[in-house]
């Protein structure tokens, strides 16, 4: 193949995330082959996807003929080899321990095209620490979605130091083709990018409850109805710098520093919580909701296709 | 007046956030004066005002009748007894210094009804300082818009430890009326909340722009594309439990923060930037964007006015 055709895909793990993937390149309508070592949460995740496909069509985030297409061609991997031995880009979303994800890595390897293209979706672990029992560590990189994977464009794409600029070049390909903003990371970085941020808002949001000085939906209230749009809208620099139009950057960004310094010394510092503390962050969070049900869920998925739809309509005027 | 009805409203400071309480509380229809210290500030405020309403006319965020009638009674207080004098609520909005700021609402008090609630767009001060020089510190409050306040319906609310219940129930049935989302804090806390989710954000995006992990545009679209999106969706704690619906909120909870903790382990501590990678910041931002333009601004304010349908949208629905 060359790098402007359709990859053919071998999704290998079918739980949450690996089935996701499988769900997004099927309703794009490549051809796919899902396999688990686990039968039985391979059947269970095959049997899913064709629901999960129409979802996305109901949501309208998939064309129905290519979602049906792309479901006319999936496969059930009886084996790992038969499921990647065609593949170009093999997405490898298993669970997340290292050694059994590292041992599952070399079995890939060694059924695999040589040309193929290896993805690792884990969260935890950079490629360079992933690739380690690979033969050719330069065809894998570590790539990030967010959950909902279906829904949610960005995903961070993390070459190790040995990835060939190929690989990295294809993924952003790929993912452009499915819709993704793909957001590569120049180098690994501990926590990388998406993690460290959402990590440094949970520990400042955890604070406030534990505080008692918001409760759980004010939390989650004041960010969605007020910072979640100032980032959907533009990110942080940006939004920081329509905030004084006409202005040169370097007034708008160092005001907002020196404004900031205040800001940063008081932000928390722990690391972790006490099992006294993370039983009423969690009794915290029952009281507000309870527990999500399907429902509650697929409101989402509704309020986010709206929310897409929304910056697509902003950035497709030329003036953005 | 009992408090379902409109307010009388003297917006003191005709900066940029006070212009703006002033454009907001004007399109609602409301009567609305505007006072400035400074004169010429005062005339180039009250003068820029029509425009602004116009503008969020046209971008539907008020109704064209209701402009109309506010702009009809608006008026500029030619001292600040004459603004002042007959308001149900008084909102300061001048400059963040303290001590010129704690003598200019003691003069608004002395001026003020007894009965009239004032409060203080500060992101810097709790309201028991503000309040230092008041004779009726129980009349204060603080508030934070987000920028642009126009548009963004977050507001939070700060009560001091003085501060009378009715005048919180007052400014957040008020704030229900302009459209907003009033947030309450149940204490004064540093940085507040919102301040602390900003700053905890700004920081770690600093941080990946210094190290070179990423471009300040990368930064931008990631968080536009992801973490924006999930939080616009349903803040924090409720989007991780609609990760897993039907799942009680123990596992989940549990889960996130133990995956968290490695996170919380590598997030930057510093409290300050050198001279030297504040400008090495400025500088990146710069060659991203230059200066942005009011274009850019206007093209931003469609943006999250397309944002704000989005997420009313999928709150009209019941089953949300």
């Amino acid at each position: 193949m060359t790098r402007f055709e359709q990859p053919r895909v071998a999704v290998i793990g079918a739980g949450a995330v690996g089935s996701a993937w499988a769900t997004l390149t099927v309703a794009a309508g490549w051809s796919v082959a899902l396999y688990d070592p686990d039968s039985s949460r391979l059947a269970e995740g095959f049997d899913a996807l064709p629901g999960r496909v129409r979802g996305l069509v109901d949501l309208g985030r998939a064309h129905p003929e290519l979602a049906h297409r792309g479901l006319e061609s999936l496969r059930l991997g009886r084996s790992l080899l038969q499921a990647v031995t065609d593949a170009d880009w093999i997405i490898e979303a298993a669970g997340d321990e290292l050694a059994p994800k590292q041992r599952l890595l070399e079995q890939v390897e060694q059924v695999s095209r040589r040309a193929a293209t290896l993805t690792s979706s884990s969260s935890r672990h950079h490629a360079s620490i992933l690739a380690a029992r690979l033969r050719r560590p330069e065809r894998l990189l570590a790539l990030h979605p967010l959950i909902p994977v279906e829904l949610l464009p960005t995903v961070e794409v993390v070459p190790g130091p040995a990835t060939d600029p190929t690989c990295i070049e294809d993924v952003r390909f790929w993912l452009g083709l499915l819709g993704r903003t793909p957001v590569v990371l120049k180098k690994e970085f501990p926590g990388d990018a998406g993690g460290r941020i959402h990590a440094a808002v949970f520990r400042e949001c955890i604070q406030l409850v534990l505080e008692d000085v918001l409760d759980v939906e004010d939390v989650d209230r004041a960010l969605a109805h007020g910072l979640g749009l100032v980032f959907a809208s533009g990110g942080i620099f940006r939004s920081l710098l329509l905030n004084g139009p006409g202005l040169e950057a370097d007034p708008i960004v160092s005001r907002a520093v020196t404004g900031a310094e205040e800001g940063w010394s008081v932000l928390a510092t722990w690391q972790q919580l006490s099992p006294e503390e993370q039983r009423r962050l969690v009794h915290a969070v029952e009281k507000a909701y309870g527990s999500a049900t399907p429902e509650a869920q697929m409101e989402r998925d509704r309020r986010l296709r709206e929310l897409l739809i929304a910056i697509q309509a902003g950035e497709a005027n030329p003036a953005s």
